[in-house]
């Protein structure tokens, strides 16, 4: 425990040594390079062994690599023309929690740094300033409600203005508060909405599409029971997906969350009972709902999904577990095969939502990169970031970049750090180098949550030696500065990332909340400005 | 020590009980919100005050304000051309470690989340990948490599390529290796170069510009030697700057760093000597290379520079400090008169720059960001990030941007977390939250760092109480994950901002070396793509 500070007279030393042998090894690593007197550095480590090398390593010494690497993307720069079509449809990609430091580790867990996930190969990015209207780093309540209905609201509402404090039993009863969704806009237009989630249907994010609640938790009516309300006087999320004015009309629901729409039903899987309280069963509703010759399909697994016929299928509502899906990597682990990819998820949604000539506006979350992030999972979320980019990879291959704009953005940062200075292609998951205290660190980390925990040791009270756990496990939590139960979100900007009509228009940094408006824009639906004439 | 996982069974009693009283705000607020059953979330904590509220309160509340603040956005970048025109100046601002997360705890620092700090109001923005052929994260030299000369080397090494190893005696000698930045392509097409730090001029990232070493420490012979190299053989960065290719051709050296000009001559403001052992006083060279009618002027102090005629002068060295300049908090709070402001080193440096009729390329940066972040010193790192976008604002304004291109980034982002959930109007460096062992904890903290140090009390080994702390201290350092000397860099992109001809080229993700490439194509200048036509 005591500071390293002291030894930096050693380092000139060290810095010879480190040319004759390699014995002084520990100590160069942990040395603080001081040099000269007080002005002097020491902010840098030197390295006392070589490096690991690219997978390029041999084209990467040269200067005519990098050279003719710059040319061919200066050259792409270029002749990048601006795409002022009309959108048919826009699909948006929402990454929870999806962090720019996530981005860069999912970068390397997928292949190495020099790798660009899908939507990294977007022509345009953005930066988005996520705070709420009463708190300066914001949760996927507040945020849905900017980057879905383009308004900034408090912490924990959803599709209602800041005059609705969170929690509050009726003032979402008054309509006047209400925002509402570019889904509801594409639909008021003419044209099919949808919504595809990692995360139960009912949970912050999707929820932005359709709801108005002056609480994220009230997904069931039990949940606003238990916060002192009345479910009789106000429609929990759940009701609100399958009655509201907007959740009724939507073609595709897609995700999880079984339990909030069923009461004494069982499940089908689990054979368990639903969270309602009120009898009722939600699912049977929306299928009973079905007018005329509409063809309705509810679908629990991925084999049914896979049965489904698009252009037989009016309406799909597909709700894969009671809670959230299974991360994907419990999902190939535990040989979960009655669950979907994201990608088959927007494969089959858009097969259904393409058949409205008019277009549509799809929205697709990858909402467990945030849960992985909120337990140090680090493992879990960074692999949840490729899953994602799978999707949206999908997506921009599915549909041309010529009438179809895809935005692909994160609702908020995580406190999440990608750190350290370790080799290229060292395992983003492995050690970085080595601390003061003579024990290896962790690239990744947390500034807080449960990881705290895990990495004290008992005894010692100091940090446990990683090398004796097993830090390859789905499961591991990464070490955090403090404990938290749940690890926090972070409060720096998140990108916005595009291609198709308008996607130019998304460069720049400007608040989350313009994100709907600019879509709407390209898609020509809405109050706002319009890339179409007036009399269109 | 205890994990708080096991009180979640009291979440519900306590989110009733906030509705009541707030005798239980302390559970409450580090309580685990989960209910129902094991697939429940309790990823999110509830407040049970009151958050404060934004300077806008009212009208944040209101579905008008954000709407009509969407809209306006929409309409600026609606109408955002694209200025094909052919740059005269291009200037490049720096961020040493100014991370995304910088960036936005700089911005409620200067004001406020909903501000925008000077380069964030500027029309187009890219993500700059900034790993560098051996190192997943990088240093400031190979970054200064990348993001000047338009090629990846080595970590710690700057101006040659990735066969040089850094800390190699001889390989520097082979002139094939060397890298030119575009300071010297500028000056080969007539236009004027120079530099502006708040570091020692001698230092990684302002090397860039002229330096070709095979390590960032040789900043004068005497450390060349300590290295076990020659420095008779291989020249140091100081005399580089002074008589090799690209410095000795430079208009103006702005910045910290006369000791490493310096042997026995006795420094002007602190009489000590420098670090040269080979007897030269390289300032004293510099102005005797003066030819012809050539006006060359040194300063060492503010008074000095605010007297410098720019119409008679054709050359200016200015070394402010004998290491680097004063942090700003620092010049304010020491009462240090004798040093200037970088917005008013970037004055004085454009006015010399701007008489050259061809343009000039200048490189500014802010230096000290980085140093504030590797000592944990968030305050300090924090304010210099504004003193930053002050020199920006500065720039921006002096010159039009119908022919000048403004590049505003970094060279990599830092460990430094924006976490916890602070309400609005938090003071940044204040707490954010409480933690499950009962303590508060940072908004800013470090995924490693001597502040690590700082917050482990003693006795118990556990957090020390911040509140005990004086946090407001200019040098108070912020909690870190564990202990290392110097707090590392991040390995996440950071942000590129562009304004002027040719800026809408910077949106995008792409490499750090594709920068002085993309300046170079506006600017037409170097080897590569150029905007003006083949015969120009």
């Amino acid at each position: 425990m005591i500071p390293n500070r002291f030894v930096s007279s050693l380092s000139t030393v060290c810095k010879a040594s480190m040319k004759l042998s390699l014995s002084l090894a520990l100590l160069a690593a942990v040395a603080v390079f001081v040099r000269g007197g007080p002005l002097d550095d020491h902010y840098h480590p030197s390295f006392p062994e070589e490096p690991t090398r690219s997978r390029n390593a041999q084209q990467e010494q040269t200067i005519e690599y990098w050279q003719e690497h710059a040319k061919q993307t200066v050259d792409t720069l270029v002749n990048r023309k601006e795409n002022t079509n009309i959108a048919k449809n826009v699909i948006m990609f929402l990454g929870d929690g999806m962090s720019i430091s996530t981005v860069a580790m999912a970068r390397v867990y997928a292949g190495g740094e020099e790798r660009q996930l899908s939507f990294e190969k977007f022509p345009h990015i953005g930066m988005s300033k996520t705070y709420c209207v009463d708190y300066q780093v914001p949760d996927s309540a507040c945020t849905a409600t900017a980057y879905l209905t383009g308004v900034k609201g408090n912490y924990e509402t959803i599709g209602v203005n800041a005059q609705v404090p969170s929690y509050h039993c009726t003032a979402q009863l008054d309509a006047s508060t209400h925002t509402h969704s570019i889904g509801k806009w594409a639909m008021d237009a003419g044209k099919d909405a949808g919504l595809v989630t990692t995360t139960r249907v009912t949970h912050a994010s999707p929820s932005g599409v359709y709801a108005h609640t002056a609480n994220r938790d009230w997904e069931s009516d039990d949940y606003i029971r238990s916060d002192g309300c009345n479910p009789e006087l106000i429609d929990d999320i759940a009701k609100q997906l399958i009655h509201g004015e907007t959740g009724k009309r939507l073609k595709v629901i897609m995700g999880g969350g079984r339990r909030e729409f069923l009461d004494m039903d069982l499940d089908p899987e689990y054979q368990t009972r639903g969270y309602r309280r009120d009898g009722r069963n939600l699912i049977q509703e929306w299928l009973d709902m079905a007018d005329g010759t509409e063809n309705r399909t509810y679908v629990w697994n991925k084999q049914d999904l896979f049965r489904v016929d698009p252009t037989r299928t009016d309406k799909l509502l597909a709700l894969f577990e009671p809670g959230h899906c299974a991360y994907n990597l419990d999902r190939v682990h535990k040989q979960m095969e009655g669950e979907p990819t994201l990608a088959e998820m927007v494969d089959r949604a858009t097969d259904i939502m393409s058949k409205n000539d008019k277009g549509f506006f799809l929205f697709v979350e990858g909402g467990r990169i945030d849960h992985g992030h909120h337990d140090t999972w680090g493992r879990l979320a960074i692999d949840e970031t490729v899953q994602f980019s799978e999707a949206i990879e999908l997506a921009r291959k599915k549909f041309s970049e010529e009438d179809t704009l895809i935005v692909v953005t994160s609702d908020h940062s995580h406190s999440v750090s990608f750190s350290g200075y370790p080799s290229r292609t060292n395992d983003i998951f492995g050690t970085a180098g080595t601390a003061s205290d003579g024990l290896p660190y962790m690239t990744l980390s947390y500034a807080n949550g449960m990881g705290y925990y895990d990495h004290i040791d008992p005894e010692t009270k100091g940090r446990k030696d990683v090398r004796k756990m097993d830090t390859t496990a789905d499961y591991f939590r990464f070490p955090a500065t403090l404990p938290v139960g749940s690890e926090t979100h972070g409060g720096e900007d998140v990108a916005v990332y595009a291609s198709g009509p308008w996607s130019h228009l998304f460069t720049g940094s400007y608040e989350q909340n313009t994100i709907p408006h600019m879509m709407a824009y390209a898609l020509c639906v809405g109050d706002g400005l319009k890339a179409c004439p007036a009399t269109a």
